[in-house]
């Protein structure tokens, strides 16, 4: 069992300053600078601001310094923001940048797309010490990075992620991939970001859908690792929901700063996934490839890595490791955040087949992370979970969604 | 000007151990193993060893373990040492590997190969923590170590060269890349070798016009870092050259030994080549693409070094920073290799026009690497050379060449 009551801050508005590793440190440079020197040969800037792309906000111009850059965004963003990032980098940055426009669909993570990025750099002159920058949400963000990594051997990466996953979780994490053959992320690269500018003033535009997904991931960490965060959550989760994220606000800024600073540490710890399978950041992750394959899709990934939390709480609980009173409160939470709990139909003997393939990707085992509490987890094996366990599980889970009914309009109905 | 003799072993048969930098070790465990942790994650594992493939050696067998592995060799690889290389897997390796050629001509260096060895490590199902195995030339290399770049974001690379330049350069290198859209190595990735097998033994079929151009690597090394090196050159090239280095069998041994631990700790100084443009191993690299490519190509690689280091050489006679004995020695060295002087065809006005984008390679300087005796070099920028000394450099060797009649009958005779 993990306590993690050492990892959450104390100090109201400073990130957690600490010596994570001979090798690694976390350090807290001012109110909204995280910065990751990590073992690779790149160090890792986090800077939370408001505003990144108004004239008064220099964030952006001393990032990008005296370089040229490649800027390459989605198509929403483009109709959303392009006027005002050409504004931005005409009056802003000295040097010429040039934009390029990506498909958003997860159909376009290809690695067509990306060789299309390194042409582009190619054809523009793009300098070694150049960075391309990436604005807007997962796909712009692998895409991006991936070309980053490959043309001319690698280029600084700077990462504007634009939807709430992308905040605290995809846009500054150190791995980018694409599809492949029909492989989910077949081919990538661990390329950590120069920099990932982080404002939350682009969730306004957000869709809710999209929003919840990544507050699933606000969860996950939540529940796993921060008492602090998962207290703020169990607050304000309907107002921080119905505002986009806007309101209120500084809870909104304390959220996304813990949420951060939670997910550089456990990457800090593993940055390269070769030390160890026993990762917090995996809660939720086990049994949520299953409800994104078998829906085919049709359910979002935060929206099944909710379902997943949910059902391994429950099974925790079921465990006699996990007390009702805690469960009831990971449960209560992402109902309120109007995320479900279950998925009417969910298959327990495919889910059940589908783990071996899960604990494959984790040298051999499963490492199913369940909470024991709010902020500390424990790690499961194969051995301990059965069909059964699934099928008590999910029953379970199914009589407390028909119980409550906190679904939102515009969110898929994946319950019934 | 640098001074090399610190850099040079004086132990007859174990490689330098020294202290490099903080994070940076170079340690012999043996007397044929190099080791090298770098600041990246990966640890570097470099074995000189002999009879790679025959049963009673287990180096192979001791670096794969119980993983499984796919081996990637080029055609004439295959044709060589295909049966050997089956059986080697078949009766000593426990886990069963999966083998796959690749076209080793140049214009087969493209993304399309590299995906293509990504698919065969999905098809056959390689793990994350499986090898892929290159044996072969520079462009087996380079295809398998971006295709292990890339494949679940990377996966172990295990390199066994095959030719002379791989033994003591590309097989050893962190770098790999392929063309694209037209330009040399456009994409690629550092992506440190877990283990490069050195085996001198496969030279005995290596073409002799390719033996050269991999000795003017090792005359490079030779001539700004290491005066051993240089010696031993100077007293066995011819035999060295005529025997397909097999004889005489320690100096053949010990050259290896010298070039692999001097690009090593040259490597090791700048392994992701951020931190300094001023490199002893880009003496012989600044004139020489130009050679390339008005060549059409048809002077090799290393042969253009070898017009390099004689271009630059003599020019520091010139200047004042060579003495004239020196220059002698390394313009002897170059001629008993084998290898030209100079090129008929060269166009100066050519050649100048090339040096911009060479500069542009290097962060903008030029660092022309110039000796100033045997084992030391210093850096030239643009201002002081000029196309004037340029054309004195060219028919002074001119001269030379026309005056000795060293070249050998299967040599492509490029100074004509």
């Amino acid at each position: 069992v993990i306590d993690a009551s050492d990892q959450n801050t104390t100090h109201p508005a400073v990130p957690v300053v600490s010596e994570l590793s001979s090798s690694t440190r976390l350090t807290g440079t001012g109110r909204d600078v995280l910065r990751m020197e990590s073992q690779h040969h790149q160090i890792q800037n986090v800077t939370l601001t408001r505003g990144l792309l108004s004239a008064s906000n220099t964030i952006l111009r001393d990032c990008v310094g005296s370089r040229g850059a490649l800027v390459v965004y989605s198509s929403s963003v483009a109709r959303l923001y392009g006027r005002q990032i050409r504004d931005y980098f005409e009056s802003q940055v000295s040097e010429p940048a040039n934009f390029m426009v990506v498909d958003r669909a997860e159909s376009s993570k290809s690695m067509a797309a990306v060789i299309e990025v390194c042409e582009r750099a190619a054809d523009v002159g793009l300098g070694r010490t150049s960075p391309i920058i990436a604005i807007g949400g997962g796909v712009c963000s692998d895409i991006s990075g991936l070309a980053a990594s490959l043309y001319r051997r690698g280029v600084p990466h700077i990462n504007i992620p634009t939807t709430l996953i992308g905040l605290i979780d995809a846009g500054i994490g150190t791995k980018t991939a694409v599809n492949h053959g029909g492989r989910k992320s077949a081919l990538g690269a661990f390329h950590p970001p120069e920099h990932s500018l982080l404002d939350a003033g682009f969730l306004v535009t957000l869709p809710r859908r999209h929003l919840r997904n990544g507050l699933a991931e606000i969860i996950k960490l939540a529940t796993v690792s921060s008492p602090e965060l998962f207290t703020l959550l169990a607050r304000d989760v309907s107002t921080l929901t119905s505002s986009n994220f806007q309101t209120p606000s500084r809870t909104a800024e304390r959220v996304i700063l813990l949420s951060v600073n939670g997910m550089l540490t456990e990457l800090s710890h593993n940055l390269f996934e070769t030390a160890d399978y026993r990762r917090k950041v995996d809660f939720g992750h086990t049994f949520s490839p299953y409800f994104e394959v078998a829906s085919g899709h049709a359910i979002l990934h935060g929206e099944a890595v909710a379902l997943d939390i949910a059902l391994s709480s429950q099974i925790a609980t079921i465990l006699g490791i996990l007390t009702e009173e805690d469960l009831d409160q990971i449960l209560s939470l992402i109902q309120e955040s109007g995320l479900s709990l279950s998925w009417g139909a969910m298959s327990v003997d495919t889910l059940w087949a589908s783990l071996p393939a899960v604990a494959k990707h984790r040298d051999g085992d499963l490492n199913l992370v369940v909470p024991v509490g709010i902020g500390a987890c424990d790690y499961l094996g194969m051995g301990a979970i059965s069909p059964q366990l699934l099928r008590a599980g999910h029953e379970r889970l199914q009589q407390r969604s028909h119980g409550t009914s906190t679904f939102s309009a515009d969110r898929l109905d994946v319950s019934v």
